[in-house]
């Protein structure tokens, strides 16, 4: 985080002040002494970061294939912390080399939302836990708890942020970033390290939009349950449905809207027109 | 836009109803016959997608080097309009075939915020119009102006918009997409196809964050002057203020921050403490 002077204009009157802006500087995640990908991020857990971005990308499926993972050293002053050395185990390296060689083409089989569909199940990823029940109104107390967790965004105003719940509404971790997918990579980054995969038995909430990467990431992780404060796109409403996670949206308020894997929700379910009855 | 059944949950009563969802499919870019990026994007303005894309990361440096452009033929059904094949005349091959080599380090000179700032500098991009000038009470006219012209937006909740104001206020184009990035790169891929470039009168508004990325793609348009609805990042006010041009900020109501290039704002500025007096 960094503070400058700015100028407010209010209704035709100026004055100045310190503002807090959001920080971002780009991230090198390096493997085998060559660069993989660079990305604009928000500093701080960056190592999260990496290991959760090789995980969810699906470059690496075990935690265990990180043999090695820090900050590269004897770098100019200015990069030092915007480069991530990681090793990894030789089982890992020829998915690398092929992504290398084509980082975009890799994980698709054709250019179409059904190829993108497909080739998150040809990883291998499992149904997600058909067990997870989180009742309507633990879900909608879980936007004020990740604000009130969300230390930055309330000076900035400029981080997403990803919190992993419990079914019962417990904060278990929460990450932010400037960037929608990197908040959720470093949460799930998180879990290889500290060795919590699959999460299973967590709900995960997102500040911004759920689009079809957000969905990807999370079922990569095992997540069964995704919640947004805002709209899902088609085709991670189709993607949520086709792999048997529960997708919610609009959560705001005492309302939300289930676009997938209703029966996850503890329903104290009184039907509309009956209530108004 | 797709239309599909969903559940509402409100205060414990469910009832079902028809939803519309933001449409999202990857997009590939293909140059000289073979994949360059592939993005998930809104479909629609997919020709334009491409030529911004190009332009806006320094692909190519002017329109003509575009020799053809369309979506590519003789693809399964399923991918057909998910891919934009480029005829790039010679001069701006060299460049493509250096990214294909190493997308991520091309444009960067080493790892940090500074360094990603000379990046945009090499490119050879001009001081944005120093003369432009637009008053206050203009500016906090446009987010309701770009909602107006947001037609999607207001069913689905799930798109970022981006619009091109005259200093005026009037609307001159307005593009969605479910990421924040294409709608800017639709925004200036228009103007590439309609050699409309520099944007040099132009005042840029985004419905989101401003990171660096949409200054960079601002920039590299000539737009003097970027506009927020939320928070900017610290590297965006600094490549800002480097470049010369003006960003403000959370711009809701009568209000807004500015950040960078206050002297292109005509400020009908009564101090504060005058006013109050």
């Amino acid at each position: 985080m960094e503070v400058t002077l700015v100028r407010e204009w209010k209704d035709g009157a100026l004055r100045s002040f310190q503002d807090y802006l959001t920080g971002e500087e780009p991230l090198e995640i390096r493997v085998a002494d060559r660069p993989l990908s660079v990305t604009m991020r928000t500093p701080g857990q960056d190592l999260e970061l990496a290991a959760g971005f090789l995980f969810t990308e699906g470059l690496i499926n075990r935690p265990e294939q990180i043999l090695g993972l820090a900050y590269a050293t004897g770098c100019r002053n200015t990069e030092r912390g915007n480069i991530v050395q990681v090793e990894l185990h030789p089982s890992a390296l020829a998915g690398i080399e092929r992504v290398r060689r084509n980082f975009y083409a890799a994980s698709s089989c054709g250019i179409c939302g059904k190829a993108s569909i497909d080739a998150v199940r040809l990883r291998g990823i499992r149904v997600p836990n058909p067990d997870l029940r989180v009742s309507g109104e633990v879900l909608c107390s879980l936007p004020e708890r990740l604000r009130t967790g969300q230390a930055i965004f309330g000076r900035t105003g400029g981080l997403h942020a990803a919190g992993l719940f419990t079914a019962g509404g417990k904060l278990q971790v929460q990450r932010e970033d400037i960037g929608r997918h990197n908040a959720v990579d470093k949460l799930v980054g998180w879990a290889v390290l500290e060795r919590r995969l699959p999460l299973a038995d967590f709900v995960l909430l997102v500040s911004g939009r759920g689009g079809f990467e957000i969905i990807q990431k999370a079922a990569t992780a095992g997540i069964p349950i995704v919640a947004s404060v805002s709209a899902p796109s088609s085709l991670a409403v189709r993607l949520a449905r086709e792999l048997g996670m529960t997708l919610v949206g609009f959560l705001r308020g005492k309302r939300f809207v289930i676009y997938a894997g209703e029966e996850r929700l503890l329903a104290a379910a009184v039907p509309a027109h009956a209530k108004r009855a």
